[in-house]
């Protein structure tokens, strides 16, 4: 047995079973180690961004960790952006990089680069190979990394060296330790606070999801506190039949003056919240003046079992009321907005979908439309770094199979990843994309307004503008084996999506909006 | 005027005349600068791949640096894979990375990174400014990096709060040294091992141009020298009229063999020659027994006139017999293959062209037919990592809006930057882009045929296949604004190239071979 067969062992004993690759020379017999051991689905993703997006997609569903397989630093280095997202996400990834073999580094050939400076900023595990015996037991260390609570991503460097000279064998899976227990004082002061009264609890995680999210909608219901989440969430279970919760909004000033009238901020697996951006002359952050943050959970400990500890310590044992099923109206006739956009995707998000969210300034504002919705998986874009939402859309098919994938997706962040495309014609998955063809960094647009240099000579303008050329989303799609068609009118609109959920398999609209 | 301006007032002073830009939000205050400011051509590119891989084909042709703009970490992220190929090309570019406010550093928004960790690994110079008054001096000082022999990469992180507040004025232009000559005593063992014979010259940089490819002809004329250059050489000036060259073979047992018999390997502008990877029992540097490499100029170095030097010294005048203009016959009416393809590429370059080389495969053993095409410069994949065909070409041909760019590209790395085709598009760029259709990673086939892993249950091989499904190129061009059309037959190929040719702004041709 080669290092590479013991690695891909490792790993599949260790529960990952699946690997977004885009293998070079370098990884070559890792490559051929997958035809040796079965277990393991390898996709092949054609720019590493979208395999590293996916894994993130994966990991947000299936709760644990997809492997990656990237080819030395550049190829890893093209994927930092979706990592970046994922470590925002706190989700597990174990990203197997290769790197010329160890007689080969010290000689400048082209692709030598500083494989470990380029893998550290993003990774909070890095271990870097020197023999083939030393792969298996790695290999193990990285996942038990990856799944260490609330998840991590795990680096692991191996030179074509360690994966051609021979191992001993495969590692055993190592243990994982569940999230830290809260303690029974911080428990005891949330309760303080909320017996108090004027409090909000600031959701992120698995807050956000069955157990915990039915905790805090008892403890809603018996306190009065209010239920608000973090703007870019990884995963929320929303929809009818779910404990409603509020979004903090994006800018600073709507954001504190939603919390304005909170005394205490109870934070569970989240930060006290923080603008996206530094503005002049506006504050970074967003607790407004008179409310005091106070920690429940931090991101590492059992968010979930905190808040069941303060609902039953409050005797909190009623549900919470939750959002009715509501069949949004049909929008008139007419030009498509992103308002009526989202009333009718609402009208057929089928049950059970996981909804990838990238619509940026088109989706942000009508988020509510979905709160009454048909239930569903709604993720974030966690990290700000845009092109996720196809990539991570990929991901949680191959991760849900039997549950239809809904992307909301700007045109100018989707161009950042569209061979994501590419993926899920390749592997069938279940993916409805609808681009919202606004033609423009319109978010941009806005925060030129916002700085006062909206007028001008235009050549500021013409950096956000998309519309020449027009970006041809349905040739693009086409181009990479997708299904495709354009509406800019309700009428089409509803019709084009109505089929696209009714079919199997990836389906992309342009919504000129 | 605030920071942003005094940068912008500064590049432009200092020669800096185009930026590739993919701004964000923290960089809005540079962009509403470039309303202000004259004398600066700002070119949007809709993936920071693009951007960075551009500026190399800009650098690469005008002989100076570009500016990039680029958003944050993962923003800069995304463009380390092309820097990395314009590191290894040592071609001066300035990377302007804008980051949060330094008063918002302290917060983990969602966007919060390690920028200076990002930057560092592939950039020679980094600074990091935190405040605006020390920007116009910090810009001076990025260009003078930038521009130091034989080209670096610059990268200047600006806080946002750098360019919206106040700042003095720009800076003025610093002096650049000029290349270090090349001593006398490094000229005298150069002449001694020409007298002696058996010499090959390994040229790079400078020594395959103009003066300096002359002077190296005359030394080959005069002594009998082999001229043979990189493999993946960033630049050189090919075809009828030009000296000729041969190039250094990509794997390792021929490129031995061709150097088998020097006696003395005389490196101008390079090191002596690697393998592009290590392989299992295969040596990793190319010096065959018996030949000793000897160094006349380090890259830092002038080479041309180094080899002036020698040339003088030998009294070697006559110049060397150049290569012939000779139009390739053409290839029979059939199916397209690499072959007919190159050759039909040789009937119709037009004079002056710029060829962006990212055949891998499909070019590479056909390279020779150009030799005697029309006189061109021809630019490689200087650092390997792929993805720099179509940026590169794009940035050529902002530097050289009279030459027609003819890019030869592999279909599997085109895929990393498709997105130049729509920069190529807005800003009515001449180039024409063949892709070369095998649908596949081809070289990653051979390459799993070499480590012997061929057979097996066929995951392996399924990763590298590219025709499930098939990559439409001409609809993905069509998508980004630009004319293309596919042909699989040598006469099909033919119109299609000399129509493209003919006609100005860009084109694409999907050759399928």
């Amino acid at each position: 047995m080669n290092g590479a067969e013991s690695l891909v062992r490792t790993l599949v004993a260790s529960g990952v079973e699946v690997c977004f690759a885009n293998p070079g020379t370098s990884e070559m017999h890792f490559v051929a180690a997958l035809d040796t051991v079965p277990g393991m689905r390898a996709v092949l993703c054609l720019f590493e961004g979208v395999a590293t997006g996916a894994a993130d997609g994966y990991a947000r569903m299936a709760g644990r960790p997809a492997a990656t397989l990237l080819h030395l630093g550049p190829g890893f280095a093209n994927g930092i952006a979706n990592l970046h997202n994922a470590r925002k996400a706190r989700v597990p990834i174990v990203n197997v990089v290769g790197d010329h073999a160890t007689t080969h580094q010290r000689f400048d050939a082209p692709l030598t680069a500083d494989v470990a400076a380029m893998v550290r900023p993003v990774s909070h595990w890095v271990e870097s190979c020197r023999d083939a015996r030393s792969v298996a037991a790695a290999a193990a260390r990285a996942v038990q990394a990856a799944r260490e609570a609330p998840g991590r991503i795990a680096s692991l460097i191996l030179p074509a060296d360690t994966a051609w000279s021979p191992a001993a064998g495969p590692s055993p899976r190592l243990p994982v330790h569940a999230p830290a227990p809260v303690s029974d004082a911080a428990v005891a002061r949330a309760v303080a606070a909320l017996r108090a009264g004027r409090t909000a609890l600031l959701l992120r995680a698995e807050a956000l999801r069955g157990d915990g999210l039915a905790a805090a909608g008892r403890i809603a219901a018996a306190t009065g506190a209010r239920l608000v989440c973090d703007t870019f969430a990884p995963r929320i279970e929303r929809g009818a039949g779910r404990v409603r919760v509020e979004r903090l909004p994006y800018r600073p000033e709507p954001a504190i003056a939603m919390l304005s009238g909170t005394e205490t901020l109870i934070l569970v697996g989240t930060q006290a919240p923080i603008a996206f951006f530094g503005y002049p002359d506006q504050p970074s952050e967003l607790t407004p003046p008179g409310c005091t943050p106070l920690v429940l959970a931090h991101p590492h400990e059992d968010g979930a079992a905190a808040l069941e500890a303060v609902a039953d310590a409050l005797g909190a044992v009623a549900p919470a009321p939750v959002a009715p099923f509501r069949i949004p109206e049909r929008p008139p006739a007419g030009r498509l907005d992103p308002g009526s956009l989202m009333r009718i995707v609402g009208r057929h998000l089928p049950d059970d979908a996981i909804v990838s969210d990238e619509s940026i300034t088109g989706g942000f504002q009508h988020y509510a439309v979905l709160d009454t919705a048909a239930p569903h998986d709604f993720l974030s874009l966690a990290g700000g770094a845009i092109g996720d939402g196809l990539p991570v859309a990929t991901g949680a098919a191959v991760a849900c199979p039997d549950r239809k994938v809904v992307v909301l997706q700007a045109d100018g962040s989707a161009m950042y990843t569209l061979q994501a495309l590419w993926t899920q014609a390749r592997e069938r998955l279940d993916v409805v994309t609808i681009v919202y063809a606004n033609r423009a960094y319109k978010v941009l647009m806005d925060e030129l307004r916002i700085v006062g240099a909206a007028e001008g000579s235009g050549k500021a303008q013409a950096l956000f503008d998309l519309a020449d050329p027009v970006l041809d989303w349905v040739r693009l799609a086409e181009g990479m084996g997708v299904e495709a068609v354009r509406v800019d009118e309700t009428g089409a609109f509803e019709d084009a999506l109505a089929s696209a959920v009714a079919a199997r398999g990836p389906r992309l609209i342009e919504a000129v909006v």
